[in-house]
Order: C-alpha cells, then structure tokens, then sequence
C-alpha cells in the first residue's frame, strides 16, 4: 500500500481563520470535503518547533489526533539572509495579536537597515503537512527567492508581499495580479509538491 | 502519482553510528541499499525540534539534501508521565557524551522519586521519517506503554530498557528476548506503520 488522499475524503484543515478554508479548498482542487478546526472546536497546539515543516507537521497531528480525521495545516514565513532568517517562522508572530502587517514590515526594514547590510536577499516557505490520525504524516515545502523592497508597493495579496519582489520580476507580490503571483509563489510550489505525493 | 519507496533503492541512514545500519537495514527487510550518514561524511544537524518526529524529520531531511538521496532517521526516547514526560527528546542527551545510560536510569529513578509520585506510568516513543532531497518528507511514530521499574532488571537490549515493563509484560525490555521484544516495541510499531505507508 502506498499513501495517497482518496478523493471526496473529508479533511479538517488545521486552521481557526475560516477564510483559509475556501482558499484552500481550491488550491486542492475542490476534491476533498473540507471542515475547519474551528469549526470543530480544536485546541490551538503552541507551536514551538523550530522550522517550517516542523510547525505545520505539529498542527497536522495534532488536528488529526483531536479529531480523528485526516488533517492538513500550513506555516509560512519570509526569511531575510542579512537578518540570519528572521522572521521566518516567527512571520506571524511579528504581526502581533492584531495581525498588523505594517508593524511587522516596518520592523523589517528596521533591523535590515540596522545591519548596515545592502544584501536585500530573502525568501517566501510554505511548508503543507498531512496526516492522518494515528498514522503517518507527509510534509512538503516550496520557496521562492527575491529581493527586500522598500517602500512597500501595492494593496494585493496578505502579510509581507508588499516588500517582496521575486527574482525575475520587476513587481512585488503586493503588486502583482493573483495569477500571475500564483504561477510562481512558495504556496504554489508546495501545493505541486504535495499534489505530486499524494494525489 | 503515490508516494512509494521502490525496491533496490539508494537510501543514507542519517546516523552516524555504523551499528544502526545492519539494524536498520534488518527492520527495513534488505529491500533498500544502505549507506551511512557517517560514511558519507554528512555532517549531523543540531536536534532542535521539540518532538521525535520532529527530529526524526530533521534529520532525514538534512541527509537528504546534503547526499541528493532518500534519507531515512529516527529519533527515540522514553516519556515518564510523573516527569512531565522527561526525558522524552532528551534520553540521549541524559546519558552523556560517554553514553552511559546506567547514569541516565539513575537519574530517571532519582527524580521520579523526588517528586513523591507513585505512578509508574511511562512510554516509549519511535519516531522515523523518510525524506526524498527536494520532494516529500513522510514520518511516523510507535509506541509502547509500560511502567518503570527500580532496579533496574536484565541486560539485554540498550539505553532504558532495564528499567520498562511493558503492559501484559513481567519482564523488563532488558529480560526479554529479542524476538519477544520486537513483537511489541515502539521501534517495531513505528516500521509496520512506514511499510504500510511506503512498501
């Protein structure tokens, strides 16, 4: 027996912001019956591991295990090389509580500025998990490289896409269509690698 | 396309200890063609993930973006219910540079007894991932409950094994047969749930 995700089985996907479900729901092509963690009421698990497959391995399981359901969870982040990958998996976390994004720019560009470093090198991960309850679990990255950008351009996209500007592109992900952002974006990448395994 | 390991594949076991190998390759029923972490000259990442399957997927997935082959790790340990589930991630590491684990039993009775507890309660836990260099990471983990048991009894097996007995079981891992201890153990559980997924 290999593993591989039947279609039209039913998946909790490991997330309280129940708009990540329908954005999810269609990156896994509408063939899974998908339910939120919220909506069933999970605990939240800490997430102390230390990397991005790590985190979203942590949430699968533990999502899978409360419900008896198989899981799939996300983490993401950008990672800037003069700044030794910070964020990085604390992305999220530089939001604060209210999940404000331009505090969490302007602090980049705060300590990237303090370094004295002009190596404007960073990179988008998202790494997905599946598991199933009691069983195994799978993990997947992808990643996409590119250039720190300030000021921030653009309204498009979430979080840190408007100080992101991937290589060979002379826009930010804040900038540009969703499509073309989805053609090479770290989401993507991982959701083809997690495709290619499992479907 | 599922996820499968095929027959007569090149995997690294990301351990650099050379004794694993034949043991692994024995649990692994001379399917694959093995080589070491160590013979390869891989260095060995830090453990920084705050779980065994988190390590395990560490490790396996260093090894396999340093070789460009299929990496296979585990990670072990024993959880004391009374101790928070210490040493857990730690086991090795109680043990020493010197790898004393007659030192490490010590220091498990030693403050199991100081927190006044009578529950013997305890587990060990196996943890394996397989990791494909830039694709899939696939882990799970095994089981088995038992109890701690002062002295320490019998000298087989290694690391904690004198001081558990399984449920059902009078004798501790360090008395039992081999064959009889394989029937049951954590590490045994862990490779029937990665043959189920992958073989």
């Amino acid at each position: 027996m290999a593993i591989r995700l039947a279609r039209g089985a039913r998946l909790v996907v490991a997330t309280h912001n129940p708009g990540k479900v329908p954005e999810i729901a269609a990156l896994l092509e509408g063939r899974f019956n998908l339910v939120s963690a919220g909506e069933l009421n999970l605990a939240e698990p800490d997430e102390t591991e230390s990397t991005f497959v790590g985190n979203a391995v942590l949430k699968a399981r533990a999502a899978a295990e409360a419900s008896g359901l198989i899981a799939i969870a996300d983490d993401s982040g950008l990672s800037v090389a003069a700044l030794g990958g910070d964020p990085g998996i604390y992305s999220a976390r530089w939001a604060g509580p209210t999940k404000d994004f331009a505090l969490a720019m302007a602090e980049v560009e705060t300590k990237w500025r303090a370094t004295g470093s002009d190596d404007p090198h960073c990179w988008f991960t998202s790494a997905l998990a599946v598991s199933w309850p009691g069983g195994p679990v799978v993990a997947v990255e992808g990643q996409v490289h590119g250039a720190l950008t300030f000021p921030a351009r653009g309204a498009r996209g979430f979080g840190y896409d408007p100080i992101f500007t991937p290589e060979g592109s002379a826009l930010t992900f804040g900038e540009m269509e969703p499509s073309a952002k989805d053609a090479i974006s770290h989401r993507a990448r991982a959701f083809e690698k997690l495709k290619a395994a499992l479907f």
